[in-house]
């Protein structure tokens, strides 16, 4: 059987995940989110935030989690900005629009926004009332392409969003990588500080399922918990999420196996580029594209599986390598040997 | 700690998928239900309900199962005919009109319909173009009052949605318990057969979440996994709800633990009507609404937890107990000695 | 060809809108509702219910102004209250739903509600977070029944929904004929201090079309046109509906011919009053419900068109006799002598 | 009094519509559009067409058009397809997104589309279900820019959505400007074989409101009224649209007016070229994008109204000009004089 490398969601969680769901199987806990786990989970994630404050809910994935809080953010009127290589914008289904929001989608090179590249977005919609008032905007860390804000980055844009009355919500679908990649240098109290909104993904990051909502702007609280009811979010058994991300937030667990698939990601990385690989971005988070020739590509194949990304010339194409909380060694350094072998 | 008679969802879930759930658990598997679990537990099902060309897809909740199907099937200026007890009327946060459907409520007093329920409706809204269309009857079985359908009042209620050109829909969060009521005479190919759309329910019998939506009209097949996906309930690691159906789903664990809350609640109801306790509804399933003296319940509720249902009069009230998957005996044979001690 | 008393929309408009379309044909204005005679207009509005900081818009009809006022004030998990009688409850093809709200329906003989229809609502949806929140409450004046709201009442309803947290939104759309009833104790000022928004009705009281929304409560006034403009609703030549609402509103013009055809309809109502004749509801505004033998209603209708309306016994029906600001003396006269020759 | 050369709704409607609806003012119709005037245009214009079978519903204007057609042909999940011009995208205050749909968006230069444009979308939208399902393609005719299809463009766009399972939708707020132009190769009945639905334009040609809806494709006839009542665009008085449209459609009224409007640009853009004047685009009908140094731009904005479109280098920008079915030849000959003057 090939070794997937395709995606963070192929193996099932974290070991300690199942230990604790057998531990606490037969307890009867209070339904729809009142259980002790997650009240327990919540105050760990409010703690490694340093946000007494904020409002932590529990849904299954991030497109849930998306919809959701853009959703209930916004105005009738009021629509997204997002980059263009936004999940929102290319993976969802068009789930935004469903709620009735236009996403706005901005070209940028690398997945990021900043001021520079909303100001024409803004200027552009000043025909009151033809147009649709911008009012969020969304993004990724780390983003679809693997990339990641660095402090300084987010602060200017989080300054920008404030002065402009722009919410600011980031996808953390896979922030664990992000906040833990080599290069980062924002923590989780950084995050909290400088979105109105985000989310802590679990889902690609060895939990079965499960996004942590992080409401840090006051204005956004109020009445959230009616919007993951209404869109079919809100869990009978919510101690499923509870008891997961109790065990991911327990010691430094679910920076750990973040950490443990950038490093794996990483190791690929710099073996190829020691064989003069190019890479289509420069990531330091567990997603790499590196541009080979068609022939490895091929030979590779035979024993991983993986996404063919992009065409880059006639005989070369950038592939997509993702790896894991679970990415063995192994795995790793066969793929590496074959391309130490094949270059 | 007070043993609870609240719901059917207050414990994990049965050891067998918790098993399941290690034994598979590193495998790498691909996601959104493309995992092997999830094809296997959809051939079981379609085995079970003697059904080749249904189409089947795990969602993880009741409500979300239920705004998914419905938005699915009308057009904007349908709408869907419910009893005024139906759970999207009264429990959903309005989750059905969010997706701009309204849902037209009949009183009844079973909690059940039936064809003289609607044919009034119908009649009432032939204003062309200027009332919904009614194009969907939504159904519980069991209802939220512990009732269910017998064979011929869904056969004619079937025949009769058929003739009038509306599809019926049948809400299966508790359709375990509906199909293994003592009373029963349907079985799943009878489901399959005589509705549309039906789901059967994981998470009220014995799953951590999960229902399975079984599209029977090959009409309403087309295209539907977009539905899925846009409303934000396509699990990225859609094992998790492959592996719990196929541990349910095998030999007959799924109706046996059904059977199972059934068999707990009619002990308690058969001790009470022994004593000559009322009860608001005449339900053969896992849940039963006895009468009692305020004193009484006073009583119990140092013991137990349970909802008071319904005021009757000055000194007594309905109150709703409901058994599960995992009610031991030994807390039936407590609350009946009680009963039979205070009366 | 019969007369019609079927609705009070059958005629084109009153002389003096068409006079001053074609008198101000040509001259060249600005678009969307910045021309110079929907300035006029409001500004003659506000005078009129001596209310200089409410904000108005002009929209093309009722369906339109509801379904734009109740989307843009709602949260998506807010809903509506209206008696079961109400226009946007039966009348509006789901336009409510549509826009994702819930509206919630009250049984009330009259079409009318107060404070104790409204309470058992709110005590029924306080299963946070659950089911639908409550907060608008729909009314019209007249009902769809032809009653009205005496002073007293709105104010009690008034301040009911101030301390309940509940915007007071309400239909117009013969708001002329309720405030010109003889028995009518309000005027325009009271309608203003006493609701949210309302809407006043030009296409049921002499324009072609048009109804103009008027927000009272400062908070539901920011960025209101934008919802205007999102549901198509904003005209181009915005002056169609200034040029009318500036005619209507010049002198007394819109009271005179909502009193016309109020007294149209008492004085048949008055005739068979005197032939003994009963009435479904007790109206003084241009709407009656007679309760008349199926052989007159058969007589009747060799010249006139008119609704039957509900069936009352065997030998006898309800019809609707609607009358307008343009219902002519001479077909009132024949009426009743056709009712005075038969009784 | 600046002449305004901004828009085509500046005045109101051409004196026929007037005289009709002073003749047929108090005639008693039948409301919602059952009237007999708008029975006898919908026959004139399927006359027109030649086509006995199409559908058509009068509404009040362009952004209603494009709400009601869109939301009423696609299922949730469905997606528009535009040019990146196109009204819907940047005018509308995303009327279509707020009923649910995506609008995907070309970079085109004329604001046009062709089947080559279309074919990426179309391959970048494959990932079932994770990306909308691109199903309609929205066009103007003429378009934002004021260019035109030829019929052989139209013919293979036309013959491309069929091929590929996708509808054709011409927001014809500007048909009559479009089919008039002296260059277009079309008619109304290649129009209406060519496309699933269009509107023919009334309110930027001559009347005070009115789009035509015509549903050509038989598929998506059945039932459209809901939608219309639904999205509050049933007028009570229909005849006003009807009216208008009799009126519009009697003789050859509609398309003389279009021809008068886009020859009075004509006349300019002649003038202008002779003068070596350059344009942002080449058109043919009523729009014209002349490209004109700063200061020419001052001295013809004293007495003359007019949008500065666009900012081409330092000294000159293009700017907006727009003729109507009312502009005279005076305030034509007046800009040409000053044009002449002045270069």
């Amino acid at each position: 059987m090939k070794f997937s490398f395709k995606n963070d969601y192929s193996e099932g969680c974290h070991p300690n995940i199942l230990q604790a769901l057998l531990q606490y199987n037969l307890d009867q806990q209070a339904g729809y989110g009142e259980d002790e786990y997650s009240l327990k989970a919540k105050a760990l994630i409010k703690e490694k935030m340093n946000s007494k404050h904020a409002d932590i809910y529990f849904v299954s994935g991030g497109t849930q989690a998306n919809l959701i809080v853009i959703s209930a953010i916004l105005k009738p009127y009021q629509c997204v900005i997002s980059a263009a290589s936004g999940h929102i914008l290319n993976n969802e289904t068009g789930a935004i629009e469903a709620t009735g929001h236009k996403v706005l989608s901005i070209q940028t090179e690398d997945g990021k926004l900043n001021p520079s590249d909303i100001i024409p977005v803004l200027e552009g919609h000043r025909n009151v009332p033809h147009q649709v008032m911008p009012k969020l905007v969304y993004i990724s860390n780390s983003t679809e392409l693997g990339t990641i804000y660095q402090k300084k980055e987010l602060e200017e844009l989080s300054a920008f969003c404030k002065e402009n009355h722009l919410y600011l919500f980031m996808d953390g679908a896979r922030l664990g990588h992000g906040l833990s990649s080599e290069i980062s240098d924002l923590d989780l109290a950084d995050i909290a500080a400088l979105t109105d909104v985000f989310y802590l993904g679990g889902t690609k990051n060895g939990a079965l399922i499960g996004e942590a909502i992080v409401i840090n702007n006051p204005v956004l609280q109020e009445d959230f918990a009616f919007n993951i009811k209404q869109k079919g979010a809100l869990l009978a058994k919510g101690r499923l999420l509870g008891i997961q991300f109790l065990e991911l937030m327990k010691d430094n667990l679910y920076f750990d196996l973040a950490k443990h698939a950038n490093q794996q990601a990483m190791k690929i990385k710099k073996a190829m580029q020691e064989k003069g690989v190019g890479f289509l971005s420069d990531t330091y988070t567990n997603q790499i594209f590196p541009i080979l020739h068609h022939d490895l590509i091929q030979v590779l194949s035979e024993d991983f599986e993986f996404y063919v990304w992009k065409k880059v010339d006639e005989n070369s194409s950038a592939i997509r390598l993702i790896t894991s909380w679970n990415t063995a060694d192994e795995a790793v350094n066969r793929f590496i040997e074959i391309i130490q072998a094949e270059l």
